[in-house]
């Protein structure tokens, strides 16, 4: 059984690759490549495998995940530039590739500590364009 | 193939367990457990697995799905206090999860009964939060 | 100019007369009737009016705003059964139109206070069937 | 790694069968077979697997991605009767999930020559009835 | 007091004017003067203006609104190609505009029998375009 | 008549009057003032009114508006820093609120050349957040 908690943040940030030309970032890129950067409100899916509780009918303590998730990932991301001031986009390109590793990396090691199996983490760029991890392994 | 149709209702439910006290309650569902309960407009996604039927182009009859819906789900929940009148709920409590299982038993005898198979249950209580069940083998 | 802020609360509440037989009820409101409740996902846009200061840009401080929402509607709607537990719904039908009259009635003197105007209170019960109540004046 | 791009046209069909009667197309695809044809906004997701590459950190080159989509499945289907102008539906029916499996038809073989491997084609009909397709293999 | 019921149908048109030669046709129109026609989702807001009923707390009785817009226009579009099959887009263009003005024109003398007033009507032709009419004398 | 053409941009902003002191733009904006500043995906709905013509049913010719809006708005908001990037910003904290009125004093000139009556700008910065904004005489 899988449960999943949608959560919101809004950043900016580039899309350019410090070890590329200019000219080599605006042709991967296009416009995101603007150093200015730009921004996104980013929604964020956040999975977990589990079976209910026979008590309590959870999967999961719903206030312990927000704790975390708030701890781990809201309060460096939200009104961030990323590039500049969420390690590791100082040397990653944030794409919503990179965020939903990211994200896994910071949810997974808190979340297995209780028990929570992490089973994706969807990053939402826009509401035409997002991305899927699951892991390592998957 | 996959085929999802989505139906709502609107419900109410407690989130307590008879059998532990009150301050358990509290501290296990917060405001959830309060005993007159709180409501939801439910939104919940029935997936089916199928291929297409060379002469129809469909997985399965869309009128007949909607009225083993109708039937066996919309009527028993909708405008109801699920634990007061909806059982299992007298048991168990009305969380998410525990209703995307009761929602799967009931629909699957009968859609397998007319060779239907049920690929997947998603219950939304609020468009934050959501489950997913694939039945007992998943 | 208008500024808007959306907010959520989920509610229970059956839609009864308690001056009226139990037929007269099920006429007038058929499922929404059943004595037991049922329960909705609310989503409320609240709704001023002014001009933006030349120095901070904002027609009003949202911070603020935020509190004399939670203070005074999240607070005493949010998880509750409205006709048992939110006054004056022991004595009026708690109808999304009188869900919007209270909401006003409950901001108005506060939000004046800070020299803030109200313009609208929006009340969706579902996502498609909402009110719009803009005061006695209007 | 999954990444999804999602993309939308407007077109009509008429779910009719040219080998059945009028009375077993009304039968098996009721006011849907009327002869005039209906129209719907149909929203896809385009979902590709694949591994962020690490100067970029895209799974694909979005442009190309956008390219191809408009070239082979935009083009051809949008602001068009599919029964009258887009083959194969002058001899399938225009299900969603015919459509679905058209559209991997048409984008597989090209994405797969710049070395994107296409996951799945998701064909929502409306809001509320969609179609997920996997590939033959799936 | 407004309160609005959100309604929605499926329909196909071509947005040609007969009297227009074909070129001025497509001048005008582009993509959807495409003779065979193109279809959408389209989804009607009918907003209605009173006050609430001191003993019901509801400004009209939903359940005839609900069958006076299913009979006048649910009935008459879903699943119709418009310029065919619906009066009076045999003559009119079926623009947003012109249907909307339609929808007032079937909805006001019905809803004004029981006392409704009607408000408006807003016509989505797709999620980003709609239109909104207030009759004849706003 | 009204009808309104939603449109799209991202850009990232901060929020902070350079001719305040840090601590006084912290406790006016609160995060929103990290002057690395954050990002939005805006959503801009554009209303015009007017009567449909009688031979082509509509109010205004959608093309011209869709250049007009891209050349004026899109072209210098979407993908840039707006106090950086786009003045009056450089001047005028980027609120939801300066940013309708700068777009309407944007368009209104080129609209009513064609003979266009811009009606409202409305800019959602999240979809929990939005302003109208009606021009000088509203």
């Amino acid at each position: 059984m899988l449960i999943t908690k949608r959560v919101e943040f809004s950043a900016s940030h580039v899309c350019r690759n410090p070890l590329l030309s200019d000219r080599e970032n605006q042709e991967l890129f296009g416009m995101a490549a603007n150093p200015h950067g730009h921004g996104h409100n980013y929604v964020v899916d956040i999975t977990l495998e589990g079976d209910p509780d026979p008590v309590t009918g959870m999967v999961l303590d719903l206030k312990k995940l927000k704790d975390v998730v708030n701890r781990e990932v809201i309060t460096s991301y939200d009104h961030r530039f990323l590039n500049y001031e969420v390690p590791p986009f100082d040397r990653l390109v944030p794409t919503p590739e990179n965020i939903a590793i990211d994200i896994w990396r910071r949810l997974e090691p808190q979340l297995s500590k209780d028990g929570g199996r992490l089973h994706a983490v969807r990053v939402y760029e826009t509401p035409d364009l997002f991305v899927d991890y699951f892991g390592d392994a998957a």
